[in-house]
């Protein structure tokens, strides 16, 4: 860091488990500091992590501009990042960590046409997946043309299919892990480039608390079943008290990998691989986030506005090194 | 790729194991294609192993400024690049291998000011290492501030002390493999950031052609206790036959990787792995120049001359595909 730099004034508009693991990773970077907190809850109910930190409402944020470099937007990607991320990149720059991969072209295109106009830079889908896993899906492609690509999620709580499990009549609570299976990641780091089906790539294990008079059988029959989430999965049911669901479930351990495999000659297999393992998946998304919040701000004062990805970014913008002591140090 | 681009021509200077592999590594690439191998052996003795690649003196290139795009220097650190990189950055967009870590520094002055005075883009100290693992150094660092990052090689063939031990008196042939430490891996693979010595990272395994008439324990010695390569190390020396060195040991697998432990709060730790396990080393190294070579061209068609290195490159610019796709297919 440079001392001599300002700090960078990050402000996170809202405090779910991204903004809360936002508020940390900023912590654990001296070059930042938090302008703020917004939220549409009322401000006077929302505990900040750190002392001294202030929480305004949403609509205060149009009169702090001057007070912000980058918002962290830490709402979900179904409802309020569509609005979101549009709307407030015509006046900041702005770091989301939008994921609902079929529509990052229409995301990409509303919030590029406001970046571009508001001479903003907002910088969308950052995260680990999408995010670091999308940076080294490219970078294996490219070094390996000859090849084929993998991604492993897991072992690791899945915050939709929980979602989904919930919604089955008769559950009262429960958690789904999503394991890989080794057999399948075993084969792909050998470097044979298998062809796997989804059942053959990932297991999914429930731990459901039933309701009170619930048949579990059924129960069982209807989250197996449901089509998308689990049909096409192997998938185990277990059934256990509310207790042990709080002690032992309520982590939120996630990770996985992408491995490229590919030959440089008709002799020659190559195998790279990118690999996470995660203890808290909100904390390592928001580290993402603050990371990629520092690149935003640098490529913004230097005048590259416009709606960015993780593919645009030089490695170098992330750290709050100089480019010269990067180059002695970590080359 | 875009097929109204006209394809990248690149120059390939020097023809030994890494010249090779640029040559495979570009057929590989439909975007780009060889615009000459330059030597300064007598090019009717090279034997290119494309047909209809023509081969010249070194001296030509001067004359072919209109025909080439880019340059990948294909020598060695110590002799070849410290002078043939900065001379012909003054004239050439290029890519180079340089790894000597003590003298980037140098290295990145001396190429910058070439490149700056003569309008090129010059891309120094490409391959895996340094290259691919300085990123997830970088990487790792501005994710986990607070952490600790490994770098682990091997297994490996290592040209260095393998050339060190073909020093030894007494030492016809023979070949060295740096071996990673199984159990360090694993602590450092927990989270728990132990402190470790060289000693306990990596062994070094090397297999041994003694000479007509040469005292085997005389020549162990000298191998175990040889200051740098091999006194810190825990060193095994295997005498085999010429036969034996020539059938088992005559390929250049290599690897290794980057692990970055921290924590996001004092609960979560986090872990990173990068990893790479290559049947052949200098191909692999071959086919990350070349992809640094597209971001070299395009670098220079935006007008960002002067010396860059991996940490400058946005990771879109190594894939052939456009944005746009990239977006689509693997955000």
């Amino acid at each position: 860091m440079n001392d001599k730099q300002p700090a960078i004034r990050i402000a996170i508009v809202g405090h779910g488990n991204l903004g809360r693991g936002v508020e940390s990773a900023i912590a654990n970077n001296p070059d930042m500091t938090i302008a703020g907190i917004y939220t549409r809850r009322d401000p006077a109910q929302l505990q900040p992590l750190t002392a001294g930190v202030s929480v305004y409402p949403m609509d205060a944020l149009a009169g702090h501009k001057d007070r912000i470099d980058v918002l962290i937007l830490c709402g979900g990607s179904k409802d309020d990042l569509p609005r979101q991320s549009p709307e407030l990149a015509a006046q900041f720059n702005l770091v989301d960590s939008f994921d609902t991969h079929a529509r990052i072209p229409a995301h990409f295109a509303a919030v590029d046409a406001a970046a571009q106009a508001g001479k903003t830079t907002a910088l969308i889908s950052a995260g680990w997946d999408p995010g670091m896993f999308s940076i080294n899906r490219v970078l294996g492609e490219a070094l390996l043309p000859d090849g084929a690509t993998y991604t492993f999620w897991g072992k690791g709580l899945s915050q939709g299919h929980s979602d989904a499990i919930r919604r089955v009549s008769g559950v009262a609570g429960g958690v789904q892990y999503t394991i890989p299976v080794p057999e399948a990641v075993d084969q792909v780091r050998s470097g044979v480039r298998p062809q796997l089906t989804t059942r053959e790539k990932h297991r999914r294990d429930c731990f459901v608390v039933l309701a009170p008079g619930a048949d579990a059988e059924a129960v069982r029959q209807a989250i197996v079943t449901m089509p998308h989430y689990f049909d096409e999965y192997d998938t185990t049911v277990q059934f256990i008290s509310a207790e042990q669901l709080a002690r032992e479930h309520g982590a939120m351990p996630h990770g996985g990998f992408v491995i490229r495999s590919g030959n440089t000659s008709a002799a020659n297999k190559q195998v790279i691989e990118y690999r996470l393992q995660l203890d808290s998946n909100p904390e390592f998304t928001s580290s993402v986030l603050v990371a990629y919040a520092r690149a935003v701000h640098r490529m913004a004062q230097a005048g590259q506005f416009g709606c960015k990805t993780v593919f645009d970014v030089a490695p170098g913008l992330l750290s709050p090194q100089s480019p010269a002591e990067l180059r002695e140090r970590l080359l």
